[in-house]
């Protein structure tokens, strides 16, 4: 993603503390007090400009939304957004995905999604790769047992690497396509990169995961 | 495939004892003894004409090769073209995958080859993909504990199932590529099918499996 600057992001989303938590220390209440409502916990890593979670809240009213994004220059827009559609159910944090446990409890996420992240190609940047394994034990944790991860890419190495690196870990995979656009899948909600790239014709893969079977 | 009646095949078949064991019981010996070797026992399921076999056979002298049709039809192909090429290190069984363990003791096979087998589509045909838990089921006791699965497809529909088939059932994937003609992998032998449709620019599904990581 292309980052501008914008030196009154950090100000901007300061100053909408509904929306959005800045740091884990600002998160004095429980997500279930924050949103005061016990429905289902729905996650996104690296939210972007807070499109697909904001499509989302509004088609799933009875989900609580949070997305996680680390620059402000970007979630600024996701901000704005919501200052427009006003949903009670969803919120971001601006922070970073290493941070997770600090946000959230032990098995708290009913589901995390993870749409379109960085793929680091470069062997020697594995590790930041959203799916790899340090990364799949802190959503381990903070997932409910029956907890799912929804994955969406365009890009066929990080899907390639992210089959292999959930397989190994253990996990089972599900409802997977090698290409969504052309399945039945009806019930797909498109987030900002998916637009573009569909659009391009550019092939989207996707798949589901958890940790243990049902 | 498009099965051609050959009513001239099964004694064709039959008189080639040296090539094709057609049951279990005409297979006295141990693997071994049959090849005179201790080499490894690389075996494919549903080999078709044998080219794939043949030319494994030719660039790897130090592994031992069986391939298993069910047809006498086709497998009759492959029988006229090891006539040609006189392999030392290449049998044929002209038996179903369901009597694999028949055919080889526990843990005998090295590695195990699915190679562009029948999709079949329909959901109530589940039970006949190789891919299915019943045929994962037989493939783990006959393959050796770090033996490995190797498999290639054209069929989306079948590659996506096998990839969520083979993860439920707790195997670990690796070396998983969405386009392999497009990728770099300068070690693929290309199978009968697999040069017809790439022709056609069809995109190929190939992956790696094993039951244990190692």
């Amino acid at each position: 993603m292309r980052l501008r600057h914008k030196p009154w992001a950090k100000e901007y989303i300061a100053n909408h503390p509904q929306y959005v938590i800045s740091s884990p220390s600002k998160k004095d209440k429980s997500w279930k007090e924050l949103f005061n409502s016990d429905n289902p916990l729905y996650v996104e890593v690296g939210t972007g400009k807070g499109k697909f979670l904001d499509n989302m809240s509004v088609k799933y009213p009875h989900i609580n939304f949070v997305g996680i994004e680390k620059f402000e220059s970007v979630l600024v827009t996701g901000v704005q957004r919501v200052l427009q559609t006003k949903p009670t159910n969803l919120k971001f944090i601006n922070g970073d995905v290493n941070d997770l446990l600090e946000y959230f409890n032990s098995e708290e996420i009913d589901r995390l999604y993870i749409n379109f992240t960085d793929p680091w190609p470069k062997k020697r940047h594995e590790k930041r790769r959203l799916t790899y394994k340090s990364f799949l034990s802190l959503y381990e944790q903070a997932l409910h047992p029956h907890g799912e991860i929804h994955m969406k890419t365009d890009n066929q190495g990080l899907f390639e690497y992210s089959l292999e690196s959930m397989s190994q870990y253990g996990m089972k995979l599900k409802n997977i396509s090698l290409d969504l656009h052309n399945s039945d899948d009806e019930e797909n909600v498109m987030t900002e990169y998916e637009e573009k790239f569909s659009e391009k014709g550019q092939r989207i893969f996707r798949l589901e995961a958890c940790f243990r079977a049902k």
